[in-house]
């Protein structure tokens, strides 16, 4: 008993100390989020009204080149150098990523780039840990507990889903498990982060999955069906496709990558050489629906919103925004991938429920999150974000979408400083 | 690209190989599940139609006793034996575990043992599936995993909560982790043997938190405060006493164990003992609400279902059923220990809502899911069945509820054979 009691004792103590140390992080985090969103919204309004911006797209790109060339080669690496970070401490995560994520997505955004946000969110959470535990002179282990604090704090505060942020920072470092080393501080520092980003006005974007599944009661005698078998297997099937989706998305960013490296000699003339490609890819289209965060757009259409209706994106919207997307952040734009996998996913889902006969809200969603899981690697966070977006009556989809999308992912990820811990391959304890 | 060819068709082929596996085995567990729902709710039906029954309960003490003395020693350690057949392959779990621990739960439940019924459930999967592991000639590790199915079928059937069946059981083998070891063949035999429990025509009990929380916006300006600190409060302190009550079970049931050992020198007489206690703190106390399962009571007071309503329970309701259900237990009686972790939880939760203003059906559901994730160490699976026992519009009281309850649970469980993976002393990497 005595035993016992210490542990509440410690356990007390620590508690006390991680949200002490957690409650500026999470102020100043949350605060910057809410900062960044603002400026979002105000570069995607400024494109929108003033389309002709984006034909400085290419010039926009060879000036975060040189922003990062000059103030920040280290902050290049981006959430890989955070994740590392974590891994191992050792030579710190630095302040410059802070403000060079945030112009510089801004940048992207307002000049058209497709891209996301979670990126720069988790990035400035990251950043602004570090500089907290330089300050606090933690230990080394205790640097990266206050590290996966800043990502779920960027992370929670810029989706508005607090329990989602804490679970995806301790499953992101992973393929394969979550470790339950920070359960509350992450949680603690998520949920603030969500409350002050909102403190000061920010609304995020509402979605809804208005489509109940039947209960499909079959009953004969004592008998009864309370589960949609076809509906099941429609799900399994769009996961299997959604988890190659992830798979392709990450496959394609990275071999660009390499690919533009070794055909262009000068560095700063891959944003260049980038951007041509993202507008002709565009003017071939004949829509700009794809740039951007391309959460809505003026014309109703080809946007993420629109996904949750039939009819509201084409049957290949999830693969422009997806080629896009992989030139955008390959040629060195940023803002991080999560939005633009959002609208793959529920795009592709819109698809599979219009060729299927599906409900198309309610395979938007799960495309949504599983693209997502599949691309991360982080199945259970997006269940849960599912819940939190969405609601919970069909949790039971979700899982099954996000898990069999995290199968059929395969080991590759857009995170390269993610480390397997349990490979798919082997089914085993 | 080659490589991630063969990766994805090495998952599809063992997904198809556990799948095929995995079907008999959540058939028959989802069938046997069904059988025993049925037979509790007639023996429950029996009692209380005929009270004087409960004066057989030191008779039926003792029957169980003879039962496992003659027809299966092994079978005794119950959801321990399997949880350490799935940690170290060794021994084996005999097949005579089903029906001993169906026919001695639904007799503790008739004669009026207060205890619960996945411990029950959990043992007929995994008995299940180690003997379809035997048919199918299975390698060591290949077992584990059959046995975790078997143990999420189990589980997912006898509650009607599929995914936290999947969840908790690769979450409730070692503290302060969840291993992706089995995420689909897990979740495949929870929903399956949910699906097939149901057809029988088992329904589940239906709870249902109504209060909404209000969004609490305080404008002033630009500025907005959509989040309630008081009642955020609130939660953490129940949660911190719904750990303690999780704890102070564990050590209860642990320790009435050893001391009946001490003091009473016949083995056969130990369930006697403990009959008589249950009697004469239940003739004590007035009323026989705690005896059995206790989701709902004839007089509609001091079951689950009432803790929901203000003045459903008294405010030591919680008190009497950790005890009565501690020596049920301890005693020899069978059926395990969520169901009464429930019950002690809503109950406490209404009290502490009584106390501190706050609402009785938020605080019910609270402590339902919290002091179960602190007995078994399970907070994301308890938190996951809030959301499918209560839908997902609360996610996040549940995890600060479930998190913080299992924080302040310490290191002893329920489980004895659970093991320590990240201990909750060390909040680190």
């Amino acid at each position: 008993m005595y035993r016992l009691k210490t542990d509440q004792g410690k356990i007390f103590k620590q508690l006390v100390y991680w949200t002490a140390r957690i409650i500026p992080v999470s102020v100043v985090t949350g605060s910057l989020v809410a900062l960044f969103l603002w400026l979002l919204e105000w570069a995607t309004e400024t494109r929108w009204a003033h389309l002709w911006i984006i034909f400085l797209l290419p010039v926009a790109g060879v000036g975060i080149y040189l922003l990062y060339r000059f103030f920040g080669k280290d902050a290049e690496a981006g959430n890989n150098l955070i994740m590392d970070e974590i891994h191992e401490p050792g030579g710190g995560v630095p302040i410059q990523m802070t403000p060079l994520v945030l112009v510089s997505t801004v940048v992207t955004h307002l000049f058209g780039g497709s891209a996301g946000r979670e990126g720069t969110a988790v990035q400035m959470g990251g950043s602004i840990a570090a500089l907290f535990s330089k300050w606090y002179q933690l230990a080394k282990e205790e640097r990266s507990v206050l590290l996966l604090c800043g990502m779920a704090a960027g992370f929670g505060a810029v989706f508005g889903t607090p329990v989602t942020g804490a679970i995806f920072a301790m499953e992101v470092l992973f393929i394969g498990r979550i470790k339950y080393n920070a359960l509350i501080p992450c949680l603690i520092s998520s949920l603030l982060a969500h409350v002050v980003c909102s403190a000061y006005g920010i609304h995020h974007t509402l979605y809804s999955i208005t489509t109940r599944i039947p209960a499909a009661i079959v009953k004969k005698g004592g008998w009864e069906l309370s589960f949609d078998f076809v509906l099941l297997t429609k799900v399994i099937v769009a996961g299997i496709f959604f988890g190659l989706a992830g798979m392709a998305f990450a496959w394609l960013a990275h071999t660009l990558k390499k690919l533009w490296k070794l055909l262009i000699k000068w560095d700063w003339l891959i944003p260049v050489a980038g951007a041509v490609v993202i507008l002709s890819v565009s003017y071939l289209l004949g829509t700009f629906d794809y740039l951007g965060l391309s959460v809505t757009n003026p014309d109703q259409q080809n946007s993420i919103v629109s996904a949750f209706s039939y009819g509201g994106v084409t049957h290949w919207s999830w693969l422009w925004k997806l080629v896009l997307t992989a030139v955008t952040l390959s040629a060195g734009f940023k803002g991080g991938e999560v939005t633009p996998l959002f609208f793959i996913g529920a795009a592709l889902g819109n698809t599979i429920a219009a060729l299927t006969g599906a409900p198309a809200d309610l395979f938007a969603g799960l495309g949504f999150i599983a693209v997502f899981a599949a691309a991360t690697n982080t199945p259970v966070a997006c269940m849960i974000m599912g819940v939190e977006l969405f609601g919970g009556e069909n949790i039971l989809y979700f899982a099954i979408a996000c898990f069999t999308a995290y199968y059929f992912s395969g080991h590759s990820g857009v995170y390269k400083a993610q480390r397997i811990d349990v490979p798919k391959t082997t089914i085993k304890p």
